[in-house]
């Protein structure tokens, strides 16, 4: 009984086949967990290993690019794309291109050599959504920037090649085609019935009920109708916004707390799997960016892209998201208990 | 200096980023190359351990499901899609939804356990390459079908879950999302200039030159100007034709040794590394069908997807495409000699 589900934002068509009916030790691959021992340039005293440290958490006095900070934020060593980047040689005038300036940082998340975001304190978890909102805050001023993404590899098989806990951002000098899809059927729906389809989507999950994981006063986490991948979930504001950046900062505290205890449960699930997170915010300038509502996806990576995937753009998921969702509510709570429903101090 | 290119045909960038002056090496992955020795259910004598076959090429007089066979076509034994399928209960109405039917079938290559295509005889493969051309013919007459895929996964990491060698036709009821943007773009560029925009991709690529691997009388295989991975190659018909199961029969040879070359090619840069290729056909009954170019996507799975690829849709490539295909020419003729401009012998 597999069931093609369409995503309404994307556009694009998920095969739900529950045929085997799997379960979430079905899903168990190897990888993370044990630390590795050899030298590590994120960790604290080795500040002259990175590139030169743009912006910091850091204790009072303590100079750049030393020891004393609680986060940090560095150029990534191999920039995908760099301001300074002087325009290539025309590649070949049949196609559209363009010098690769952008930007590519790196948000190292504590000193210590932790691997996973569960192994921190609340109050240093905290911390780092801060400065992924306040990287995003600046890079959204920087001229020459059409967006701004921030995300997070964790394990081998999500493609991080450090293992301590970081994050990255990239700026962008064009649009990207994901986003732009986003935009495209927000704008659409937006002109129908004046309302933005992201809004109607947490509304609608939030009375349905069966693929919400928790909410709080401001966010809700579900795993989508369409999830492309078992244990897929999707963490929005439950007000209208279009950029992260613009979030009240009063919030940040809230989301934080969210996310750690999603990924908690998540680490519980599938036992530490490698995943992905990003935060999806509106493009810089776009005359209709409001439409945009931004939200987080979080993707366990328990399943391989293969041909069929390549080729259309749909995706085979052996788990309804009913079903994660009923799982990942099962887990007692990890981090947090009450705070998800007072405010917690900043 | 990266560069950021942007596909004509699906509209998406890729960041070509040479800064690392990656060599072929560097993306060598271990994984394939040594044959398990377990049981294998697509073995010839083991016939009754896979579903009854759908068709097959097999010695005059043998019967189906028996030995005697050169290439067996079976319904996938976890059919991701099934004619026979039930609708299942409204999912939610708020989404679209469909009842997952449609076909999953599994082309078997060859009776013996062979790991990859250049194991094979010339005269194996092109077998191989006719039933895909046969199974999309049959399909694309089958009622109730908007697209039928034909794939390729080589090795774990590219989503195969058997090493014998083997492809997969899935039938959907929908319209994929890559074929349809390709139809898009195909689309307003003819309605623009009269012309398929495929065919001036191929045209141009064979006028530069520097992006081509390998031509032949009716086929030519580049690395594509915004490749999204290194080593990645396009195979496409000269002339245009908008469905793989139209091309006049008699050519299906040619394109056998060539995909037989270019992947014994990529196994000597890559040391075997994981695969997936797949027909972009045109579909079954779109009216504008006629604009799509089909052609094939070769695509080695020696860089992983991160956050940045899933939240962007642009990609971040190491090689430019010029140097893979350097490589890829510089390699000796392995299969064929002068074959590549002469027809061979059916």
């Amino acid at each position: 009984m597999a069931e093609l589900r369409r995503d309404p934002i994307s556009g694009r068509w998920v095969v739900i086949a529950t045929e085997r009916g799997a379960r979430p030790r079905d899903f168990h691959v190897p990888g993370r967990g044990k630390r590795s021992s050899g030298f590590c340039p994120f960790c604290e005293g080795n500040e002259d290993r990175t590139p030169p440290e743009i912006a910091a958490i850091r204790r009072p006095g303590s100079a750049p690019n030393t020891p004393g900070w609680r986060v940090r934020v560095v150029e990534n060593k191999y920039p995908a794309l760099q301001m300074t980047d002087p325009a290539p040689a025309p590649a070949d005038p049949f196609y559209e291109s363009l010098p690769g300036r952008g930007t590519h940082e790196v948000i190292i998340e504590s000193p210590r050599h932790l691997i996973s975001p569960t192994e921190m304190s609340p109050a240093d978890f905290r911390l780092v959504v801060q400065t992924y909102w306040e990287r995003e805050r600046k890079l959204t001023e920087q001229e020459g920037l059409s967006y701004v993404l921030i995300f997070k590899n964790v394990g081998e098989a999500a493609g991080a090649s450090v293992e301590h806990t970081h994050s990255q951002v990239i700026g962008l000098p064009v649009m990207p085609k994901r986003v732009e899809e986003e935009l495209r059927s927000s704008r659409s729906f937006e002109k129908g019935g004046g309302r933005c389809l992201f809004c109607d989507v947490v509304d609608h999950e939030l009375a349905e009920g069966s693929r919400v994981v928790l909410e709080c006063d401001h966010f809700v986490a579900f795993c989508p109708f369409a999830a492309r991948f078992p244990f897929e979930m999707c963490i929005a504001p439950k007000a209208h916004g279009s950029r992260f950046c613009e979030l009240p900062r009063e919030r940040i505290p809230h989301l934080a707390v969210l996310v750690q205890e999603l990924i908690a449960r998540l680490e519980v699930c599938l036992e530490k799997p490698p995943y992905n997170y990003l935060i999806h915010t509106g493009p810089v300038s776009d005359p209709d960016r409001a439409c945009f509502h931004w939200h987080i996806e979080l993707i366990p990576r328990v399943t391989r892209l293969a041909g069929f995937e390549w080729g259309t753009g749909c995706y085979i998921n052996p788990m309804a998201p009913e079903r994660a969702a009923q799982y990942l509510r099962d887990v007692p709570d990890l981090q947090v208990a009450d705070i998800m429903t007072s405010a917690p101090v900043l």
